[in-house]
């Protein structure tokens, strides 16, 4: 692998394990077997090269939420296959977990990648359920772009439970609590 | 105010906002005023004073929570009145937060006060789902401990998605989309 290739993706693992704040640039350069001077060739600082690796993981969000959103199936079974597809729920979510980060919220640069990445998710939610809408499975009383929210937060939220009880059961009876409630018409 | 109590609520405020990993010892004796020696005085170290102050803010979530979980008025009233309540949105939760910092969730005493907190949390709220389902305002299909998780869960995640937006809209829009769909009976 290519030696930018490997500091990305040394990057996101940190950033996801130790966030913007636990994550030095030794630390990087350690987990990419990249001298130091290779990573300021390649990245002016940490900061960039954070922001490189911000951005491919809302990349890899969004490809793995299309799997199921824009894959085959009705609106309500593709949000029922988003919700209940196979995640690493103790891990948490590693665009989600950044917002916790204190520098990266500070940060317009570093901020950006994490806000579009959920407003990118929040609007194809919507397109969802507004479809599901149409089709008569959603209740015409839905609102589209509250129910979206509803859903990012679900999931967000979720994780939150999850590693706080050290256990996936508060994570997956929230998805359940909403299932059910998506399905009461 | 007491040396000890200064040490506590110093601790919780930079655990608020730079998380565990973020906040160093020389940090919180710098916000509490207190010397190196009257800290190690009164807690053996960092982690042991991080507990005092994570039990505090557990504390005093339960508390703010009670407000309305536990005050007048339906059931259906007072899950409405605590989504409702004002909050510090862009500051996220001083409880949740903690989730994301990977010293406190691998540190079975320092998780122990958040696991607690959210367990606490989900159990009351099941009561008054459960309470609302008797008297006939939820629908008597609604699963309570599931319905809590998901309750608990919107707010949790309400925080990770307005703090990554820079804006409290996203959390209002969740708990509204929420609210909506426990009213649709």
């Amino acid at each position: 692998m290519e030696t930018v290739e490997r500091l990305i993706r040394s990057t996101q693992e940190l950033l996801w394990e130790r966030g913007y704040v636990g994550t030095s640039p030794k630390a990087i350069q350690r987990a990419a077997e990249a001298g130091q001077g290779s990573m300021y060739h390649h990245f002016a600082g940490k900061a960039e090269l954070a922001k490189a690796a911000i951005e491919r993981s809302g990349a890899e969000l969004r490809a793995a939420a299309d799997v199921q959103l824009a894959g085959a199936g009705t609106a309500a079974e593709r949000i029922s296959g988003y919700l209940g597809r196979e995640r690493d729920v103790l891990r948490g979510c590693q665009v989600g977990r950044l917002a916790a980060d204190p520098d990266v919220v500070a940060d317009p640069e570093l901020r950006a990648p994490v806000a579009e990445t959920f407003e990118w998710l929040r609007t194809r939610l919507a397109e969802v359920v507004a479809e599901g809408k149409r089709t008569g499975e959603f209740p015409d009383s839905l609102d589209p772009e509250r129910t979206a929210a509803t859903i990012a937060a679900v999931l967000q939220g979720g994780y939150v439970l999850a590693r706080a009880a050290g256990s996936t059961e508060p994570f997956e009876l929230a998805v359940q609590g909403l299932v059910d409630l998506l399905g009461a018409k």
